[in-house]
């Protein structure tokens, strides 16, 4: 059974080491336990309906509840705490796109607002109900999570928009073939949010962008069906699939996703490299990516992420051992873990090794083998579920990330970093901090960083501390050349930054979109684009 | 010095083999001519200017003769008849972006219609102004072709709009880069022409469309300037380089334009391989791509265009031996010649062409050796220069393409191509039709054909004809699930058939951007999206 109040499936259950306690009571001091609220608490607060009653349409409390969040750390503590703030005012379920129609018009007629909904695991406030006059009606994708059809031919696979990653793999790799998108949240999140999020996935470096393996597909606008034909490239104008990509909800609703697959290749493989220093690393990562040497992924962490990695990832035995080989071979305590996959048929991964082993080695690098490899691939998809080990030991945990050109990236980097390391200074309070690379272009990279802090005594006291760490980010990559989302999206949360990237004229233009499409926007307002002030 | 009626600088020129125009009048009848108007005979029609006097704004007739027309075969035929029709009422030669405004604020105070002007390429009417009450103001782009500054960590090129290809490429090749952007037209036309139409270049397989390649830039817009930051990727909401991106002048003037670049490639060659039907060529060159096989440009002939080329190729004699060699190989009458290129560092060519050697040998493939890949590099730019050849031996020459899914690929190629070859015989005239597929992805291919008739007995039979055929074949793609362009872009020749593709709401979306961004449509109107009825 899916949490309601936290990640992932109940089954599944990470916990903090012990030692990874002790680690991050000497950082930033010891674990601070908030109680949380039971599900039958929040059920008594969910409000009646404002919403007529219809046939594809639930108001059942747990359905409306379980619907109202996504897995930011606000939504955290408001889950935590039980203060879930506004409830959509029912949920729809449609099974196709006809249904979705009928409930966009029944919508109209109720003067609701709408709220499309894939996996629900927006960290950026995308599917969060805001408090108004208007009813508001989340409209769930979960029932049209089919494969349709494969081209095998042109690798073109049609889907219900509300496959999760799961489904998506599955049904194809039953056919032998793969999407290959796998964002962290794969577990939950799915097609149509990806889409419409422009989601990245961790072997992106292979397979592409949810941009360049969406093909196509149909949405439903209150102005019409928009249906975006598939081309392997067009010349005919600007892409209406890249206006739809990123578009948040604020055009339409997703109703078919077309992707490009890939055959499922031969062989796949993820190795580690220690580098002994972070400017070598840098250099190294940015000559692999520029030299277009075909790996299926890259990342790298820096010196204190790795040496979190090492410190929480058990068997401090063989950790030392570990660290002692690195050492001797010139990666000591400044070194830091990139992790690399190949994925192909064999000759082709051997050749791609070879040329990534050569080029790291003159940068310093030392291999570890293929231990550290597997167990990042193992644990691709755990981490969200840690943030449950970190609450439980009395810590919030929060990531944010951005993407900047090569020549900013250390800037970028470590400004973030200062950002958050100092942000909580006024109330004397410590926050760990650390950042990986994990999507890098020939232009520049991603840059991914986790904050770990004390959530204090209260509720509101932890989310004044988001407020002002996020805050501060924020800022910090819009004020230093970062875009405010490499893969999570807009939002609500990152919506006021977006100005300073579109400019705004841009913002004026997506704004005459949404007016397009949605001309009573109806459809997640607030959402990417700010109401007016 | 450029020629006034016809491709490129009138140093060069390329005439027809005697056996060639054999070949031809074998297959279409023998050529006609049609008498040529002088430059003279030209320029003593251009009328008085309707525009005032400004400083920057050249009335002199030459100039605006000279920025009349593109390159289109009806632009070919207005040239050679000195039927130009409509004239510019005056050629602007800014040097800056903050004169292309003062430009832009004058035409408004002149009530005139803006046309911006790269290299003056375009096969689609892009460029041609039309009869009409307000004067028409064309804009050239040619005193900004300067190489502004190099990003050497993020390869990050920021160039004046203006650039040429070969102004782009030495300015970079002194400094060891290259941006790797090789269209058919690329000594003539240019970066910001490039970006506003979407363009593909001939290696297009290792550096990407100029989708791929264009980072970011400044749009001089009726409602401001529209500055794209860059950055390798973002979440951050629709990417508004793919609003611009085919926009063709709809929205603004591109003042200055940065591009993803390259380090110069250690090594290149290119490698010809004939195989022996259609149909294992087909699967082949679809297994190339979708393996991901490294290779930097993949081109295949069908059989009717291999006959033609090696007819037209001159040596008959050595052509004769060749043809006995591939013969006793397997590669009989119905051979098709796939021509591709590997660029890289010596191990990774060496392990790409490895590769494919093997996957094409098991489709029958047998290589020839490198020379007429090398032939294919010497003249890749020389195909242009060919309709003058074939103008004096009394024929007309005209290209079109499209793209379209694998699983549609044969389908759609023969369809345009019956099109074509069947498009005159109302009048009892045959058309010599040929096709190659010039890029390749792994969802589909571009599909480029060339056809070659009689012009008739006058200029007015030679453009029915034309319009014949080219109505016959847009019609067919735009019934038949391919794009209305590939790499030439809409301009006013496709305009008609962009709904099929777009739809009407997609349509009226791209209305509402073009009105937000000119609203009182003075910037290229009729291109791209059709005036109202």
């Amino acid at each position: 059974m899916r949490r309601w109040n936290g990640w992932g499936d109940e089954a599944t259950v990470v916990e903090l080491p012990a030692h990874g306690e002790a680690f991050l009571a000497e950082l930033v001091g010891p674990g601070q336990r908030l109680a949380d609220a039971s599900l039958a608490q929040v059920l008594a607060k969910v409000p009646a309906s404002r919403l007529a009653a219809h046939p594809l349409v639930s108001q059942d409390a747990e359905d409306r509840l379980r619907h109202a969040r996504g897995q930011s750390l606000p939504d955290w503590l408001a889950m935590r705490s039980g203060e879930f703030g506004q409830f959509p005012d029912g949920v729809a379920f449609p099974e196709t796109a006809e249904q979705i129609r009928s409930l966009m018009a029944w919508a109209k007629q109720q003067d609701a607002v709408l709220i499309p909904y894939g996996g629900g695991t927006s960290v950026a406030g995308h599917i969060n109900p805001q408090a108004g006059e208007r009813p508001i009606l989340t409209l769930s994708l979960a029932r049209m999570s089919k494969l349709i059809e494969v081209d095998e031919d042109s690798l073109i696979a049609t889907f219900g928009p509300g496959a999760s990653g799961p489904q998506v793999e599955s049904q194809l790799r039953a056919r032998g073939y793969t999407l290959g998108h796998f964002p962290q949240s794969w577990e939950l999140s799915t097609l149509g949010g990806w889409v419409a999020s422009r989601s990245s996935g961790q072997q992106s470096l292979r397979y592409g962008r949810i941009e360049q393996l969406f093909a196509g597909g149909k949405v439903e606008t209150f102005a019409g069906t928009l249906e975006i034909p598939t081309f392997p490239a067009s010349a005919a104008g600007p892409d209406l699939r890249e206006v739809l990509l990123g578009s948040e909800g604020r055009f339409g609703i997703i109703s078919e996703v077309k992707v490009r697959i890939s055959r499922l290749a031969e062989q796949e493989s993820f190795y580690a490299v220690f580098m002994p220093s972070w400017g070598e690393a840098l250099r190294g990562i940015r000559m692999l990516a520029q030299a277009r040497v075909p790996l299926s992924m890259l990342r790298l962490s820096n010196a204190i992420e790795t040496r979190t990695q090492l410190a929480l990832a058990g068997h401090p035995g063989q950790i030392a051992l570990l660290e002692k080989y690195l050492a001797l071979r010139g990666a000591g305590a400044d070194k830091c873990m990139l992790t690399f996959g190949v994925t192909g048929n064999r000759r082709q991964n051997a050749a791609s090794l070879k040329q990534a082993k050569r080029l790291l080695k003159g940068f310093g690098g030392v291999f570890s083998g293929t231990l550290l490899g597997k167990k990042w691939a193992q644990n691709r998809f755990r981490f969200p579920y840690l943030r449950h080990g970190l609450w439980a030991a009395g810590y919030a945990v929060d990531t944010l990330e951005t993407a900047t050109d090569w020549s900013n990236v250390d800037n970028l980097l470590n400004q973030v970093e200062a950002s958050l390391r100092d942000g909580l200074a006024a109330e004397g309070e410590r926050v760990h901090v650390f950042t990986h690379l994990s999507h890098v272009y020939g232009e520049g990279s991603s840059i991914y960083t986790t904050y770990v802090f004390r959530p204090g005594a209260s509720y509101e006291q932890a989310m004044a501390r988001w407020q002002t760490l996020k805050q501060a980010a924020s800022r910090t990559i819009a004020e230093n050349r970062g875009t405010i989302s490499h893969q999570h999206g807009v939002g609500r949360d990152h919506a006021p930054y977006l100005a300073a990237e579109k400019g705004e004229l841009g913002m004026a233009a997506l704004q005459a979109l949404s007016s397009h499409f949605d001309p009573e926007q109806r459809l997640v307002p607030g959402v990417l684009l700010q109401d007016p002030a």
